[in-house]
């Protein structure tokens, strides 16, 4: 299963990175070969100062060695092999009416000390935000999510959205990040899914992203927009900053076991803005974001 | 002790955005007072787009009721009232060779259930973060830093100096998030230190701090810069964004005890850039900073 994940998730980047290059027009993603210490390494390929996008990572990493001391805590277990493989990938546009996305998915095994697997799982997802709303493009890219889901499972769209709105909640703003779209975790086997289920599923999601997303980039790529629409973006961004430096435990993870710091920072935009107590007009577009932020909205 | 120290930092609150008023020339600080549901309140007062000063705040707040659970655990006791008041401020100058400064002086109480007071302490410091390097700048305000510990005790700056050295340290980038100065915690009585002492070392603490930065700022505040210098500023003041999110015990409890938002978090730059696995080239001022980011010096 990990060959096969792996492979898939390598051809997943090359696809992904040539069809936003396209996409782009002008910018080439720059690829970096790294290794870590105790095991593994990755592909971080990042593109900036392109003309749709102004930054974006879309990264392969494959680790293995012993358990880190905070994934034994967390999964309480003593001491034990792990690999883990995934794809991330976040995507900055610089016009303020093409939404940031991010996806990952992720497989995880672990081993007894006869190198059994003893459990293994696959997590992930995708997720838009945008600085403008458009109902239109938000419903889009939850129809790919649901209809994804749906040929796996009923309950599963209806799960996985939540889940996803319940971990992108900017909990110190009482605000979701972005308009969320899928989340999972722990998908291990069951009597009613097979690990083979699960991939199909994971990878069924993975295949989907650039229909969830691209038509989207295409449609608002050459809207007009002002500085003023930048700095709301900038401003916006600066929410992106605080979800992942304070809560993303992916990141924090990353940050606090010694992973290569480029490749989880390659998530960060590229230009930010703070400003003290900022709130937009009253019955702006601007507001309208912002209110359905503070109240997730079933899509579908 | 409690109404006298208040009335010490609303004072100095007072003494020092008057004076930074002066040097700026241009904006002038914006009053919020807020008030805290639990109890107590505070004083912010922020600056934006001056002609010195980018951005910048310098706050006073005096809260009070039970003790916060997160806070409970951290002091081992079971339940109990407190009172902490304290003067906090950072300012995120416009000019590249102009430093960023930071500062906090506070002072806690604990009580019994006849509250009476079970425990009391001081504690704060400053610091300072350049993003080019002036020996001369950095000599200065350490200087005034050890003049004030010399009155009092001929250990404190040693002390408090490394002690604002580890506090500082952005761990995850593996380097200092500036040139530090003082960092100090805990001063409570003891045999040698009544919290007559105590708060007379405090205050001083406090009366220095606009000898320690002012005139490196009326040095430096004129010195041109370009694009490229301004470049580098915002891409450092992203590593400040970082530490505070990431590391900086103030913020992170701020943020996760339903702390005044915008009061925590006018600590963090107004512009900010990330660009992937960026290094200053070899042998530049750039990289002159860096290198003595990674190694702190000992100044004096």
């Amino acid at each position: 299963m990990k060959e096969k994940f792996y492979s898939y998730i390598t051809d997943l980047q090359n696809h992904i990175t040539s069809t936003l290059e396209k996409v782009d027009g002008k910018a080439k993603f720059q690829e970096d070969l790294w290794t870590r210490k105790e095991g593994g390494g990755g592909k971080t390929r990042v593109i900036e100062k392109g003309s749709v996008f102004e930054k974006g990572g879309v990264n392969v990493s494959a680790v293995h060695g012993k358990l880190p001391a905070p994934l034994q805590k967390q999964f309480e277990v003593d001491a034990g092999d792990f690999y883990a493989c995934g794809l991330s990938l976040v995507l900055h546009p610089k016009n303020p009416f093409v939404p940031t996305v991010h996806a990952n998915w992720r497989y995880f095994e672990m081993y007894d000390a006869e190198e059994k697997i003893i459990t293994q799982w696959f997590g992930g997802g995708q997720d838009l935000t945008p600085y403008y709303l458009f109902n239109e493009d938000v419903i889009h890219f939850h129809q790919i999510c649901k209809q994804v889901c749906d040929n796996h499972d009923s309950e599963f769209y209806s799960l996985y959205k939540k889940a996803c709105d319940d971990y992108f909640w900017n909990e110190h703003r009482n605000e979701a990040r972005g308009v969320g779209g899928l989340f999972f975790d722990y998908l291990k086997q069951t009597d009613e899914f097979s690990m083979q289920d699960r991939y199909d599923f994971v990878t069924e999601v993975g295949n989907s992203f650039l229909d969830s997303y691209v038509p989207i980039v295409e449609r608002r790529k050459s809207t007009f927009y002002n500085e003023s629409h930048r700095n709301w973006q900038e401003i916006r961004r600066g929410r992106y900053v605080e979800f992942n430096l304070v809560h993303d435990r992916g990141t924090l993870f990353g940050l606090k076991t010694n992973g290569r710091i480029e490749s989880i920072l390659m998530s960060l935009p590229p230009v930010v803005q703070w400003k003290y107590d900022y709130h937009p007009e009253k019955n702006s577009e601007e507001e309208k974001l912002v209110s359905v932020l503070k109240n997730p909205v079933d899509w579908i």
